[in-house]
């Protein structure tokens, strides 16, 4: 029997937990899946026989210690920033461990101490990053293995509703955070590289300098630039690519729709409003808006933000109710990013039958034989319903491959690590594929700029 | 003989410290002028039989104590956050202190000590802060006093050149630390009360929120919003005003113009760019503006910005050669803001010959047996040369007079003050005159909202 231990049964486990369950009789495992919630661990653990559900602290350190000695393997979904805990006990106890998450500093500290003691800490081995990694790679190793020289690489990815449930005006619903929706792009301009040169946009502008993109039967999307499209560059062998660029996916008229919040200084999260609890959402609105006697607030938005008569952003803001003077905000001492979160999580709540979908678009541009070529490579993969969501599944079904395979000794290299290997790329997109979640691969003409 | 010990002999204390050798015969004064660079303190001595220059380091704290000690009163020109050391000593050897900076949270500490040692700690009182407060505590306690409520408070000031040397299209030269007037806004949305609700613009659109401001004799000028305008609300009793208002002054049409470097993104300070060194002014621009094979930087910028072909905010451009792809920036790992204060400072160093101007602005609205009435209180100060400039004038003049008035025992308030009082204002506003610093008030229709 092969003990592993999960930490955390949140929703991004669903589907990591339902997988290793299924293989359980067949793999000879047994899931002990602890959660501060006892009751959450419960109900994935769904009372199968291979598995114990734990209430677990993970500032217990007795605990951590114990749970983590009985393990052949661990599991840490928790937020980022609790796994460094858990990965020290690993190295003391000699066992692998798995995250979805970046690899943080102190993670990365641990290198030689796990090389040191043979161990596997994979990381960053979900959605993005986890399968945006892998994906990529793929493609980029098949480029140069016939010798191609990569000119572009452009990565795009988000997290949406699924066209079956797409029944709002900004074809968007919360399918994540919500928070980190509202705070999206902020924390300094976006940097990328194209064409050789580096481009920077400021937060103010972002939502302003999106380009399309189409995916074979599901139509066109928009992308905005994340913040550091560079952070992979050179582990992707990028550093002589003449444009690095990546970015969040959205349905085409959201971010020309959200830069309006943008500009009124709406998701702006460093202030607190003094009296936001009783204030209701006409007034939250008005705070953004000169100062007028008789003026509706309405007239001055449309003057401020330049909003036409006929612009269908306006449509999006009534869609909203955000001129609603009945509405109270009711949160004490709220950013203007907490309060529109909260007017937002009104209409973008997913309704019970709505299910999500997350669309990834890569772009390889290469040069091979003097002769400029691009491969697209896009994959769609839609929720199965609230517990299943394609989120669950994309994020958590690399960890519970990973997980297996490391087990199963066919991932093998020692350290921190990130899924840019063969050894572990291959085998897990292959198996997501069993999943629906499936990268379509196209040959098309160079669009690149010179 | 009465000694009076300074420290700091920078730009801000030419005018204070001939303020004071022109008095020291009459009022027997000897001073002693501290700086790092004793050279500098010199200068300002001038072989004046009254006054010696030392090399003064404020992190010797034997030679901090010893002067401090032969002193009657010190006066601190020092940044700020220096301030608190000699501020200590001053406790210490009982000695009364004056600047013209903000108090710090370590100065408030030290109110009830100076309290205990009928000690006067004056701050703030400079020009703004300092002119600002006592002119408008002035007028705000003459409408106090024949029973009139103070409804609207709106207060402005800029440092700009003076008319006769206003001689480019931005009506703009540097007259002080040019930094600051690059980074001006950042930090957080504007903050202000108007007619009785908070308003807030984020930094992306405060030059574009800006108001007018005539005065006679100098034409028109503009405001926009500081970070702040409520940090003195309460101490100027002005908890129930409906409006309360601070603004920096610009010529009309500085701020339209300068909001084309906050779009493009131009004066963000937080983070270098790689390259900068050994790029030119053209490329610096190109970095925030979409890559084409073809199309200049010119009309890309035109495109980004939507500058129409005959709007004069081009020509403001094209004066400041932020085009020309042969000068070269020169300055490594620079932040667009640096950059951005380089290519300015080729274009608004003052000349020579060149004068300065210092302009005040306040609204007093208030309510009197039922009638709205205001108050409007303007200022101007022309520079006599680049020495006497009407920043070091207007900084330093009041702090040499309230130096003088502790000194003679007309301010006699013991603890950490601000010049709130009448006390302190009236003295200094009368005798501030006599040096061209004058304040004209005048009856106008209320001009308020409501």
């Amino acid at each position: 029997m092969r003990h592993i231990l999960i930490i955390g049964a949140g929703r991004s486990a669903s589907s990591l937990i339902k997988y290793l369950l299924d293989k359980s009789e067949q793999e000879n495992l047994h899931l002990t899946i602890g959660d501060l919630s006892l009751e959450l661990a419960e109900k994935k653990t769904n009372n199968h026989p291979r598995a114990t559900a734990i209430a677990f602290d993970i500032h217990n350190e007795a605990q951590r210690k114990a749970e983590i000695q009985k393990a052949d393997i661990v599991i840490s979904m928790l937020p980022a920033f609790l796994h460094i805990e858990v990965a020290k006990d690993c190295i003391t106890y000699k066992k692998h461990m798995v995250t979805a998450s970046y690899i943080s500093d102190a993670m990365q500290e641990l290198n030689e101490a796990a090389i040191a003691n043979n161990l596997v800490f994979m990381n960053e081995i979900g959605l993005d990053p986890g399968i945006d990694h892998m994906s990529a790679m793929k493609v980029l190793d098949e480029i140069r293995e016939k010798n191609g020289n990569v000119i572009l690489f452009e990565s795009f990815c988000g997290g949406l509703v699924a066209p079956e449930s797409d029944t709002n005006l900004w074809n968007y619903k919360f399918t994540w955070n919500p928070r980190n929706v509202v705070l999206a792009g902020q924390g300094g301009a976006a940097k990328f590289i194209q064409e050789g040169t580096y481009k920077y946009i400021p937060y103010h502008k972002l939502f302003r300098r999106t380009e399309f993109l189409e995916v074979e039967g599901y139509g066109r999307f928009e992308g905005y630039a994340n913040r550091d499209s560079l952070k992979y560059r050179s582990v992707y062998g990028l550093d002589n690519a003449l444009t690095v660029f990546r970015g969040t996916i959205r349905r085409v008229g959201y971010s020309r729709a959200w830069d309006m919040f943008v500009q009124l200084g709406m998701t702006d999260d460093s202030y607190a409003i003094d009296n936001s609890e009783t204030m209701n959402y006409r007034e939250f609105v008005n705070l953004f808006l000169p100062y007028h006697p008789t003026d509706s607030v309405e007239i001055k938005l449309r003057h401020v933000l330049k909003i036409d008569q006929d612009d269908v952003v306006w449509d999006k803001l009534l869609e909203l109710d955000l001129f609603n003077a009945n509405k109270i905000i009711g949160l004490k001492n709220a950013t203007p990013a907490q309060i529109l979160e909260k007017i937002l999580t009104d209409s973008w709540t997913l309704e019970p039958d709505d299910k999500d979908m997350i669309v990834m678009y890569h772009k390889f541009g290469y040069e091979v034989n003097g002769e400029k070529k691009q491969i697209d490579a896009t994959m769609v993969c839609i929720g199965d319903d609230q517990t299943y969501t394609s989120m669950a599944k994309t994020v958590g079904l690399p960890v519970a491959m990973a997980t297996l395979q490391i087990l199963n000794g066919n991932i093998t290299t020692p350290g921190v690590q990130l899924p840019l290997n063969k050894e572990v790329y291959l085998p897990i997109l292959k198996e997501l594929e069993e999943y629906g979640v499936i990268f379509k691969e196209k040959d098309v003409p160079y669009k690149g700029y010179k």
